[in-house]
C-alpha cells in the first residue's frame, strides 16, 4: 500500500522497513501522567532512527520555510506578528518559530511530540525568548489565555481528539486571537488506496473513497503504519466554529504557475489538493 | 462521458438525446436586458422537453423534500423559520417553498429560471403569500435589505458568477439574516470524467482531478452537455466570508444508517460526497 504524507511533495514509494515503536513510547516524558489511562498515546513515528533519517532530507527541513510550496499562501493567512504571543503546535526542527521571532513576535513556544527534533530545534536556535517542549498534541494543555496566535503545520491530522484540541486551543487564546493551521487535505486523506491512478486516456486519477467513513487510516511514509486521523472538511469546520472559532479563511494548497515553471512536478497538485490550510479567531 | 447530477441520487446513464438550445433561449422573459451585454445568460436545460419529462420523475420531485436524502440535514441548518421573509432561489416546483410557510414563514418568494417549473410550482401552489418569477440567478436583483432567509436548493453550481450573486444576497439580507444552501460537492463536480470507477479489488472509487482548476464542467444529465460550474471548497466560503457572511455550518451529506438499510443504493454515498450543505449568516 504506497502512501504520501503532504509534509512531503516529493513522490516517495512504499518502504517495507520495520514497524515504528507506536504507542507509549514516550510516555514517560510527557507531563500529565493523570490522562494515561484515558487518552492514548500519539504514534510516534519521528523518534524511529530510519524515519528521522529520512525526514530530515526533506526540502523543508533542508531548507526551512523555503522549501515547503505552501508557504507563501500560510503567510499570506498569518496576522501581523509584531509583539504577539505565539505557540507553534508541532513544530518540528524550529523553522518558524525562528521565523515569527524575525517577524517580531515577543515569545514562541514551540512544541513536537519527538525527542529527536526538539533536540534538533533547541540546537538551531539561539533565542531567549524561543522555547522548545516536547508535548503530545492529544493531551497537551496550554496555559488558559496566555497566546495571541496559534500556529501548526501539518500536525493535527495525527492528532486521534480534535474536539479537545481545538477547546484547549480557544481556551489558551485571548479573545479576538488567531489560529493559523495547516493539515493533509481530507480528500488526499479519505482513500483506503492513497496513491494517484491513471484513466483511460492516461490522466491521472485520484482515488477517493471512504471519505465520509472518518478515523485511523495507515499509510507508509519512511515506515510503515504510520497512523492518521482522517476528519471530513465539515468536521474539521464545524468542530472550529463549535468551540467558538470565526473562520476567516480556507485554502486547499495549488501551485501557482511560476512554481511549476520552476519545478514541474507540482503540476499533479492541481488535480487534487494535498493541503489544508485554515485561519480562524477566537469570538 | 456519463454523469449525474445531485439533483438526482438515483444513477442515470448517459443520454444521447439533443443538446440543449442553450445560451439565450429565455433572454426575453428576463426582466434586466440592461446586462445582457456583459453578463452571459444561464443555460436553461430546464425547459427542454426531454430533460423537463425526465426532470419531473425524480423521486424528490413525485414525493416532494420527503424524497431528497439530504433533507432532514437541511432542516437542520434553517433557522426558525416563524415570521421569517424568505427567497428562495432555483424554486423548481416550489415543494420548499411551500414547506416554509406551513413552518410559518411570513412570506416566500419563489425564484427560478424554468418557465415549466414556474408553471407548474404556481399551479401546485393556493397560498397569497408566496410568490413565483421566472428568474436568472446570474442575472437577478433582490430588493436590498428585504428577507430574513435565503435558501437554494441545488442551484447555485449552475451560476457562473457566484461572487456577484453572493453580495447581492447580502444586500438582499437584513443584519443577521441566514442563508442556507446546498450545492453539488466540488469533490463530486470536479472530474473531467465524474463516474464510478473500480480499484483491484472491486471497492468503488471517485476520481478526482482538476480540482484545483475552476470553471465549466460539462455533464450529461437527461440532456447533453448540461453546463455547471466547479469552485473548490476554498473559493465557495472564501466568497461567502468575504462579502460579509459568517459561516454558521458545513455539512458534507452522507446517508445515515437508516437510510442506507431502507435504500442499499445510497450506500454509495458515504464514499465521497455528493453534496455540500452551507448555513451561514450575515455580519
Amino acid at each position: 500500500m504506497p502512501g504520501r504524507s503532504a509534509r512531503d511533495l516529493i513522490k516517495r514509494h512504499a518502504d517495507t522497513g520495520p514497524r515504528p515503536s507506536g504507542r507509549g513510547f514516550l510516555a514517560w516524558l510527557v507531563p500529565r501522567p493523570v490522562f494515561l489511562q484515558d487518552v492514548n498515546m500519539a504514534q510516534n513515528i519521528y523518534d524511529d532512527p530510519k524515519f528521522f533519517a529520512g525526514y530530515s532530507q526533506l526540502p523543508r527541513q533542508v531548507h526551512g520555510l523555503k522549501g515547503a510550496p505552501e508557504w507563501n499562501a500560510i503567510k499570506a493567512m498569518l496576522p501581523p506578528l509584531e509583539g504577539k504571543r505565539v505557540a507553534d503546535l508541532g513544530c518540528g526542527f524550529g523553522w518558524a518559530s525562528r521565523w515569527m521571532r524575525q517577524q517580531g513576535a515577543a515569545s514562541v513556544m514551540g512544541y513536537d511530540l519527538s525527542e529527536k527534533m526538539i533536540g534538533r530545534a533547541r540546537a538551531d536556535t539561539d533565542d531567549e525568548a524561543i522555547h522548545y517542549r516536547i508535548a503530545d498534541l492529544d493531551r497537551l494543555e496550554l496555559p488558559v489565555d496566555s497566546f495571541d496566535l496559534v500556529y501548526s503545520a501539518l500536525a493535527f491530522h495525527y492528532v486521534a481528539d480534535f474536539d479537545r484540541l481545538v477547546g484547549m486551543m480557544h481556551r489558551a487564546l485571548t479573545l479576538g486571537g488567531a489560529l493559523v493551521f495547516t493539515i493533509e487535505h481530507p480528500i488526499f486523506m479519505a482513500a483506503s488506496q492513497p496513491d494517484w491512478i491513471e484513466d483511460e486516456q492516461g490522466r491521472k486519477i485520484w482515488p477517493v473513497n471512504g471519505y465520509s467513513i472518518e478515523g485511523e487510516r495507515r499509510t507508509n511514509w519512511f515506515v510503515d503504519g504510520v497512523l492518521k486521523y482522517h476528519r471530513t472538511m465539515g468536521t474539521t469546520l464545524n468542530t472550529l466554529i463549535r468551540q467558538g472559532f470565526q473562520i476567516d479563511r480556507i485554502e486547499e494548497f495549488a501551485p501557482t504557475t511560476a512554481q511549476i515553471s520552476e519545478n514541474p512536478g507540482l503540476a499533479e497538485e492541481l488535480e487534487r489538493p494535498m493541503m489544508l490550510l485554515v485561519s480562524a479567531h477566537t469570538t
